[in-house]
């Protein structure tokens, strides 16, 4: 990892102290001109981030670096203070961790596809025809029932939703030196994990050999008669959450991935809601005895990878309908973002900085008269990158010292 | 220290000149809405600083990064171009230089307060009940003629203002790993200069014993019976501002600390002025024979951290009145800024970007109307960080040459 000059320098200042920050993200909220060249946002009625935006200190993060679209698990480390391209990790530990799977420190985990293969040995389908869970726990066991583990390491699979499964590898000295499977194409057979950079990796040779049983195992099966891997990795040895910045975080959020990424930093999980009512309500519940709240609303960037304008549209009235339960509760810093734009015209996650509004003391007025992308603009925080967010939140919290005399 | 890639990049080009620069630092002038919603310096009558803003280019300057509150060390020495986080120096020698103590490369200086202790040996009162200056030189002088010193070392005491003096040790081979003895509280001792990390220094021992000596000699004292030291620093051997930007620089201070950090880096001190009517004039005469002059106004920091808003306005107003006189001696660039935020409210230093104009050929126009927080955040400088502002005055002034063929 290279130098997290300014992580070490925010932590190196932080103090304790009972404020509260809260930090609401509404998944994917950013967009681009869209249905009469408005943004969701702006087509949307949201009186309650209106007020906030006219009240508050509003601005734009990027995400990770200009013109870089991030992954969920970056940016949120981002919104955390974690560099995120210092910090990186492989997304097989995300999938472990978000399926709250007890990840031991020398475990190799990855994120697993179940898929289809034809007669040829090439990939028809990455996705084995969206199998359902039931059909992929199915398959999980007749694996287990069958394979023949290498000496000394213990095999997990778990089901994780459709295709998807998590492959956790445990033992003495294994490594995460293991190439993707996923060719991220059809028409051409899956890759060797043991392929030059990774030949010398006994942990891809184990790899291989492990693919190559599963192949065996589930040949005679209609569709998910091969796995792809991808994302090899252990858990990161990184400073945690709470002590890098002497705060009591927890964090709100039903979908396993954000779950995953807030353990990584070491943030309890204390509820997991979907609905934009339970994320208010919850995140209200934990400023009782926390001092940082992470809260989740998946919605938004759900209708966004649909390219579904109306549905974003609606996502987002739905929050702004909640928010007052939440305002009602009474944070000392409370931050409405995104973790990153998803255009409904893109129909994915994009670069675009996302607008945040930001309730706090000792603000400078002359702010925004609504909460949308071209608003956020001209405010007070400006333009800054996600992971100068939480510093700033602490600093209007009094939560960072002084530096120098 | 680490990498200044910007530093020595602008160092490479810069060049020599007869066109000068002005920085005029109007100490803590940024502030947040406050009375009626304005900030001091909304509310101040200021027609040479608006006329100044709607003719120069204005910004916001960040001090040191994002959210980071900076001491008046720290923020002075982005204002010279030094990356404060780079550049960092220890408390004790920017008070030596601050009192124009003749530090020597091999000196270890350390910031002093005198304070009570009570019989258990626990810290009463941090400050000694502010002491008058008197006091604080008869207790020194006390010291002195009891003082047993270790072999082959001086020490030397010095009064600064009220409880504050400063400690300098002198001989071969001391270090300043020395842990600071103030332990920030009350109804606790002192903290141990040799306590884990410091215990293997020679310096840490000495200092230990040299305070102990101290508090035996003033133990029958009814206020000034003891001292805790902090900042133990030797002078750092940084780029001269001379050396580094091809620059005849000169200080108008009127203030130890800030004297203290021109010479840090080399720039003399030529005048002592503290009125604004005087720092005004004298910047103006060293414009004959210097191609940078810094000066500094203190009074609207001193307002901030009282929580006195209507003396911010009228300290602003007061330093706006003297400009005239700056503003007809010519200079080729002239920069009116402050090192940080003071906002009354807080009555501290605080993160908040402060705003900026500087006077110079080569601008876009489209200013802003007046000089504040507000209206400067739109203008064409934009949000930059502190170190960035010589190097584009510098430029402005015509004194950095182009950047490859």
């Amino acid at each position: 990892m290279n130098e997290d000059a300014y992580g070490e320098l925010i932590s190196s200042l932080a103090r304790e102290s009972d404020k509260s920050i809260v930090l609401l993200v509404m998944d994917g909220v950013g967009d681009v001109a869209g249905r009469g060249g408005r943004t969701p946002l702006a087509a949307a009625g949201t009186p309650n981030l209106d007020a906030l935006a006219g009240a508050g200190a509003c601005g734009l993060l990027v995400p990770i670096a200009t013109g870089v679209t991030p992954g969920s698990g970056p940016a949120h480390l981002g919104l955390f203070g974690y560099d995120p391209v210092l910090y990186q990790v492989g997304r097989g530990v995300l999938s472990a961790l978000g399926l709250e799977f007890p990840l031991e420190e020398t475990d190799v985990a990855a994120r697993l596809n179940f898929c289809t293969v034809d007669e040829a040995g090439n990939v028809a389908d990455r996705r084995a025809g969206r199998i359902p869970d039931e059909e992929n726990r199915r398959v999980i066991g007749k694996i287990l029932s069958a394979l023949e583990l290498p000496a000394g390491v213990e095999v997990f699979f778990q089901t994780e939703a459709e295709h998807r499964a998590l492959l956790v590898l445990r033992g003495e000295g294994l490594d995460d030196d293991v190439g993707d499977t996923d060719p991220q194409a059809t028409g051409v057979p899956p890759l060797a994990p043991d392929r030059p950079p990774h030949e010398r990796s006994r942990t891809a040779k184990m790899a291989a050999g492990l693919i190559g049983q599963v192949g065996k195992i589930l040949a005679d099966e209609p569709r998910a008669n091969m796995i792809l891997a991808r994302g090899f990795a252990k858990h990161p040895d990184w400073p945690k959450f709470a002590e890098r910045y002497k705060l009591k975080p927890a964090a709100v959020a039903g979908y396993p991935m954000y779950r995953g990424v807030a353990r990584l930093v070491g943030i309890p999980v204390v509820a997991q809601p979907t609905t934009a009512e339970g994320v208010c309500a919850e995140a209200a519940k934990a400023i009782a005895d926390h001092t940082f709240v992470f809260a989740h609303f998946k919605y938004c960037d759900k209708a966004g990878e649909d390219g579904d304008f109306a549905e974003k549209v609606r996502r987002i009235e739905e929050m702004d309908s909640a928010l007052p339960k939440l305002l009602a509760a009474g944070p000392d810093v409370l931050i409405v973002t995104g973790d990153h734009s998803t255009p409904c015209s893109l129909k994915a996650h994009s670069w675009h900085p996302v607008p945040v509004v930001m309730r706090a003391p000792y603000l400078r007025g002359g702010q925004a008269a609504r909460f949308d992308e071209l608003a956020c603009r001209a405010g007070e925080i400006g333009t800054i990158t996600s992971k100068e967010l939480l510093p700033l939140a602490m600093a209007h919290a009094g939560k960072l010292e002084k530096f120098g005399a």
